[in-house]
């Protein structure tokens, strides 16, 4: 006999449904008063309220330089140019995103166990964690594309059947984020709310919806509901500042025409209890480098 | 015999060029000190410097409500959407800019020659004024796109023959511009560099240019020394402000994905001294309600 698992949080819909209160907790963890050791009270209350944390300069000038270096040593590579898990510019061979930097390179590989990263998302998720994906992302200055609001757990769930909303991503500036080159806008409070999203995931999508998404968009009434109740804010800060926010947490970017570039290292944890089971829009998985199924527990450095 | 008009400022050229230092002055009129009437003496002195001035409120809420309904009223007529003066926005049907508005719309053929604007753009000219163009600008929410940097004189000069710089644009805001709504930003000072463009301007370039702009691009490299002299500022502040700024001041502004529209009105005034000659790329003239040909001096009220 066949199972079928309910799903909590359906999307590519047919015609626009209405939101759907989130079902799991943002904080898993039991806050002491005083302060985790990790986060201030004040700052898990934050994270709870609003889906995101940031931190100016969490990493030293020195360590941003390294990373810049390895940064730079990538983009020029051949290899990373011809490898699948890289992303390309829409309209353009300039390097967009490369996947998978915590297996493939030793410098991102480590940078992904590090105790500043690792102790804060294993708090918050009150478990053990892995990665779901990573990825070094290039936003070139003059000709930065946009990428509209969406929200991650939206796709990880549909695409690759994450089950739950127990998910942080951990974004890394490796360059200065000012409001001119197109820095991360989230929408402080939206990951209370799950979006379904009209359309029907055709096979494959990730090889075009990485450069431009075309299914799993929210719809205008909605954003702009999510946008009166929270408004926008966007992760500004030097480069080695670090954005944490939630899996369901809606945000975006707008185009870069400044010619500063903005580039960062992109880490999802996810909850070791929250591993992939068979994606929700019934098409075959995605590829490794995009969403592991591989749980391999990160141990903090 | 044929007289040819030697061109102080050529563009549209074959291999990149370096820039030529400006040939005219910025500010036309003697400052006189203790300031104008119009601008004290810091403002004008900012205005020669940096190429452009802001200010906030220059129209009351009153004044602002009053404008916003008569945009929303143009938007909507069907009119104006068969009009040739009116611009799409690129893949869709929705209005990106409707040309000519001060002579096809009572009110804001009043607005273009409101004091408050008038006597500062013919102070710093040292002349009567005429309008070159005007137009409004909508940016929508959530799908506004870019508009990479440009100096207006270029295409002015190129396309349409206007010997000198000594015009002033006048973009009245209509909306709230923040940081998320891809503001009008300027580079201080680029108004002193003129930067040929490379690339031979083909026949209608303007039904093209004004959605998106192929010819009288400036290159990266120019661009980059252009941010590092001056850096990038952005046009914020309530609907009423105005940003007055140089022909050869080089601007741009980012997409717009926040649900929050960006509305203006821009009005260009050129001396009368300064009326168009011949296109200096050799091409037929643009069309009238892109760039009138007819001097009729604007009179203050």
């Amino acid at each position: 006999m066949m199972s079928t698992i309910l799903d909590i949080y359906p999307s590519r819909v047919a015609v626009p449904a209405g939101f759907i209160p989130r079902k799991d907790p943002a904080v898993y963890s039991e806050v002491h008063s005083g302060g985790t050791g990790y986060l201030t009270e004040d700052e898990v209350a934050f994270y709870e309220e609003n889906g995101y944390l940031c931190f100016q300069n969490l990493f030293s000038e020195k360590e941003v330089s390294n990373y810049q270096q390895e940064l730079q040593k990538l983009k020029e590579s051949e290899a990373t140019k011809r490898s699948s898990e890289v992303i390309l510019e829409p309209g353009s061979s300039e390097v967009r995103s490369i996947f998978k930097v915590h297996q493939s390179n030793s410098i991102f590989r480590r940078l992904a166990r590090d105790r500043r990263i690792v102790d804060v998302v294993s708090f918050l998720l009150n478990s053990a964690v892995y990665i779901h994906q990573s990825r070094i992302n290039y936003k070139p200055g003059m000709h930065g594309k946009e990428f509209f609001w969406h929200s991650d757990f939206e796709t990880w769930h549909m695409e690759d059947g994450m089950p739950r909303m127990r998910a942080i991503s951990c974004s890394i500036s490796l360059s200065e984020n000012n409001e001119f080159n197109g820095p991360l806008m989230l929408i402080p409070g939206s990951h209370r709310y799950f979006l379904p999203c009209v359309g029907e995931t055709p096979e494959n999508h990730y090889l075009q919806s990485l450069r431009k998404q075309d299914y799993g968009v929210p719809d205008g009434d909605s954003l702009q509901w999510l946008v009166d109740q929270g408004g926008i804010v966007s992760a500004k800060g030097p480069a080695g500042s670090a954005t944490f926010f939630e899996c369901n947490t809606m945000h975006g970017s707008n185009s870069n025409i400044s010619p500063w570039p903005r580039s960062n290292v992109f880490y999802v944890y996810n909850s070791v209890e929250n591993a992939l089971t068979q994606s929700f829009c019934g098409l075959s998985p995605r590829p490794e480098y995009i969403a592991t199924r591989e749980v391999e527990v990160v141990e903090p450095l």
